[in-house]
């Protein structure tokens, strides 16, 4: 193909066709319209009150990191929201040890504080341990990533609450939250469809709201980002990695947007449209408190401890 | 693996396992399952009034051949339900012509009448015929199977007239109907996801109702019943098909399906639980009558005139 010019500064030679937009996009000008996007996506959403209190949930991967650059770089139109990197160390050796590395190296070059939890800490074993324990204990026909997901997000909500946040931003992508649209009407779980969402409702005093400002940003351009501003991120994936439902649906997605660019955001959209109608739907949740360890529950006893037991 | 009996009868060796349901089958068992399955579908949907006049839409197809060989047997215990055989002949040379055959050798056999209808009579030209102009004349992006679904969508209808049905039966399988709720979903149609459901609103007077006495049976079980009942039918493609989405949709949920049984039923259960809130986000269509061929339409223009203006 013969080089051409950037759509939109018509001056330097581009570098990415936006295939849904039909845009040339230099560094530059593709830079500036990520960072604009997620401002966007805040606004739209109503992500931030001024004054908030944000953790950035960080794995070190490039989409996390990607997002605490940009929200460090928003700052200058919110100069009361604070930001603090928070990083869960499950216990995964070879893997979390290494993507470490790269949350410290980014939060000191961006002079963000870093708050690190484990579930050595938490928990009282790791990962690896627990894992190792449960099948040791034949318990569980669950995988790896449906254990680390529900200890993942308690441990998350600690610490959010340790480091004094108001909310907590992850990096879930377009390509996360489609995937998950499409997987929760292949389970069925209408709950899940209705409340994950861009930012989410405030449902008990100890659960740190959630947002998302990365929701209509498409994973390979989150990629793009942290490659065109040289940010180092571990790259490596996880040893765990597992969910077999997400891999074929993530297939299936990619292929049908390659041949219609736009439409994960068609997706996006439509889910966004039918929310409210879905959330009457709903069976709504009524939150308690975990009569072993005093966390929002749905259950008299949490799910973080019924997976713990299982280590017993 | 090991011969093994029949779950339901004991009495006879298995010739199918049904994974979703962990059953295994004898032939009787099986096929009694599936026309069981069909009574208990229309009376769920309440599909039908005790003295309907059913037009049933013939393709010559296994799912369309085995639905009328069922509905026949049905028709015991609904008496006063009449049923008509309607084909529609696209004219589509070495293929509908070939169908044709076999659905007159089953409604000989079943003793059911058949009235055929043609784009040829109805529209002044063949399918095949359409399809040259359209592309000679360069009008189109559209695939012949769009051109293909509207123009038969009306004969359909008025074919139905013709033979004064007040509900048309068609053959839509489980398959089928996920795969549409997921191809609306990627293509952000809801009201398209609001309205494909088992048994169609009455919307205008010349609109004949829709029900889908097989949108809780698998594709391959509405094949396997055609097997097992010797039903003679046609076997080969479409030439034209061409539903590049569609077959990524159909693909994956095969795929996902294969690993996790039940998973078609589990969307089709969790669509109808959502279909009444979508109803209400949904745009209301309104119905006036086209200028030109004064059927029912949504436009000042039909779209099967606007298509076939285009042939000219």
């Amino acid at each position: 193909m013969a080089s051409s010019y950037c759509t939109v500064c018509k001056k330097k030679e581009s570098f990415f066709y936006r295939k849904y937009s039909g845009q040339q996009l230099c560094k530059k000008c593709f830079s500036e319209s990520i960072e604009n996007k997620v401002r966007t996506t805040i606004t739209k959403y109503h992500m931030l009150k001024f004054n908030d209190k944000l953790a950035v949930a960080v794995s070190g991967g490039k989409d996390s990191l990607s997002l605490l650059h940009i929200l460090v770089k928003l700052q200058k139109y919110r100069p009361k929201t604070t930001l603090t990197a928070v990083t869960i160390d499950e216990g995964i050796k070879g893997y979390r040890d290494e993507a470490l590395k790269f949350s410290i190296k980014n939060c000191k070059k961006l002079e963000i504080p870093l708050h690190i939890t484990s579930f050595k800490e938490l928990f009282g074993l790791t990962l690896d341990e627990l894992i190792v324990k449960v099948r040791a204990n034949k318990q569980t026909e669950l995988t790896s990533c449906a254990y680390c997901g529900v200890l993942r997000r308690r441990a998350m909500n600690i610490a959010a609450r340790e480091v004094g946040a108001t909310k907590i931003a992850t990096a879930h992508t377009l390509d996360d939250e489609t995937q998950t649209v499409i997987m929760n009407i292949l389970r069925g779980d209408i709950t899940r469809l209705s409340k994950e969402k861009p930012a989410t409702n405030q449902v008990h005093p100890m659960l740190v709201r959630k947002i998302k400002p990365f929701c209509e940003i498409p994973e390979n351009e989150s990629a793009l980002y942290a490659y065109v501003k040289k940010i180092p991120f571990q790259n490596t994936p996880c040893p765990y990695a597992s969910e077999a439902l997400r891999n074929d649906i993530r297939t299936m997605l990619n292929t049908i947007e390659e041949k219609h660019a736009g439409t994960k955001f068609t997706i996006s959209r439509t889910i966004e449209r039918l929310r409210p109608v879905i959330e009457q739907t709903a069976t709504k949740e009524n939150f308690k408190t975990c009569k072993k360890c005093g966390e929002p529950s749905t259950q008299d006893c949490c799910k973080t401890c019924e997976m713990l037991h299982q280590t017993r």
